[in-house]
C-alpha cells in the first residue's frame, strides 16, 4: 500500500531527478544521503525522509544506488509514460517552449504549436510550423492530447482552456496571468511570471528593511 | 514589531494582490474575507489568517477595504519600490521577458538585454536593442541593476551569476536548468520549466493510479 505523499514532497523530486541525473552524467554509482545533501543543500535527515516516502530506496551504511533511485523517481514523475502536449498561442513565451528539448527526454512530446494571428501561422519554430488555431479541435480529435500550454493573454486563455477541457485535454500548464475555472478533475499547473517577479522585490524590500535594522 | 512572515504566505501574497487588483478594476471597494474567499477558491479563515500577518486590514462586519489592502499589498511587495532589472540571453524565452508589460506596473524596469551571439546583437526585441553581453560589466558599473534574469544554458549560467554577483547585482530570476551556486546574501528565485511540467506528468500519472484503483 502506498500512502499519500504530501504535495510538498512531490514538488521536490523532480529536484532530485536533475541531481541524480547529474551524477549519472559523472559515472556515479553510489551516493549517501549526507554526499547528496551537500550538493543539494538540504539537511541529510530531509532527504531520508523524502525518500522514505516510497519506501526508501536506501540501505543504511551502503547509500543509495544512483541508477536504481534515478529511475524510480523518473517511473514516479511519468518519465517514462508518454504524453502528447500542445502549445496555444506563438508569442515569444509559446515559442521558447517548442524550442525546450529537455520536455522530450522527461516524456513529454510537443505535438501542435497553435495560434490565432495570420501573420504567424504557418510560419515556423524550431521543429514546428504554427497551426491555426480554427483547427485545434479536429487536431486534438484525431491524435489526443494529455496536456495544453497555455501562452496567450488573459482575456482569452478562459475560453480556450475551457473548450479544450471539453475535448478530452486533461492537464493544463497555464502561463497566462489569471487562474483557470476548470473543474476539480482537470490539472492545472501555473506559472505566474510576474508573481514570480513580485517575490524578488519582496525580499530585496525585505533584505533592505533588515540592514536598515542593523545599522 | 513586524514578526517574522512564513515563506508560505509571502508566497501567496502576490496572488492577493493580483485579485485585489481585479476588483479595482471593477470598481469594487469592500470585500468580506468570505467573498473573496468565494473567487480565490481559498478558505476564509485562511485569508485571515494571511492577512492578520500584516496587522489585519480588515474589520469586523465591514470587511476589508480594497484599495487600502491592496496599496498595503503592493507596499510590502516592492510594487512601489523601482528596481532595475537586466535579462542575459536573448533567445525566445528572454525575449518573452522583455515583451512582458506587467513587470514596469509592478515596479520592475527592464534596462538592458544581453547576448554574446553576433548575429542578434544589435537587434531589436520590443522597446530593446539586444546588447552584446562584453559590456554588460560597463553597464551595470554605470546604471546599477538589481535583479538579472538568467536566461542562457546551463554550461554558461554559474560563471555569468557569479561574475554579476561580484559587479553588485544582489538577485537572480533564474530560468537556467540548475541551481546557482552564490553565498547566502543573494537572492534567488527558480523557474524551472522543466520541473514544472514534471509535476503535471506526476500528476497525471497520479490520476491514472487512482481511477485504475476506482475501477
Amino acid at each position: 500500500m502506498q500512502k499519500a505523499i504530501s504535495q510538498a514532497v512531490i514538488k521536490r523530486l523532480p529536484r532530485y531527478y536533475r541531481y541524480l541525473g547529474e551524477l549519472m552524467d559523472e559515472g556515479i554509482e553510489r551516493i549517501s544521503s549526507s554526499e547528496l545533501s551537500q550538493r543539494m543543500k538540504v539537511t541529510a535527515s530531509q532527504i531520508r525522509q523524502d525518500l522514505n516516502n516510497f519506501g526508501g530506496f536506501g540501505h543504511q551504511g551502503y547509500g543509495y544506488h544512483v541508477p536504481t533511485l534515478y529511475n524510480e523517481i523518473g517511473n514516479l514523475l511519468g518519465v517514462n509514460d508518454h504524453h502528447n502536449m500542445i502549445i496555444i498561442g506563438a508569442g515569444n513565451l509559446g515559442r521558447a517552449l517548442a524550442n525546450y528539448e529537455n520536455f522530450s527526454k522527461r516524456g513529454t512530446s510537443i505535438i501542435g504549436v497553435f495560434d490565432n494571428d495570420p501573420s504567424v501561422i504557418g510560419s515556423v519554430t524550431g521543429k514546428h510550423q504554427i497551426k491555426d488555431i480554427k483547427g485545434v479541435e479536429a487536431f486534438v480529435k484525431e491524435h489526443g492530447v494529455d496536456i495544453a500550454a497555455i501562452c496567450i493573454p488573459k482575456s482569452a486563455a478562459g475560453e480556450v482552456a475551457k473548450n479544450l477541457a471539453g475535448l478530452g485535454v486533461r492537464a493544463f500548464w497555464n502561463f497566462s496571468h489569471m487562474d483557470l475555472e476548470l473543474p476539480e478533475e482537470y490539472i492545472v499547473e501555473n506559472v505566474h511570471l510576474s508573481e514570480s517577479l513580485m517575490q524578488i522585490s519582496y525580499m530585496i524590500q525585505d533584505q533592505d528593511k533588515k540592514r536598515e535594522k542593523d545599522k
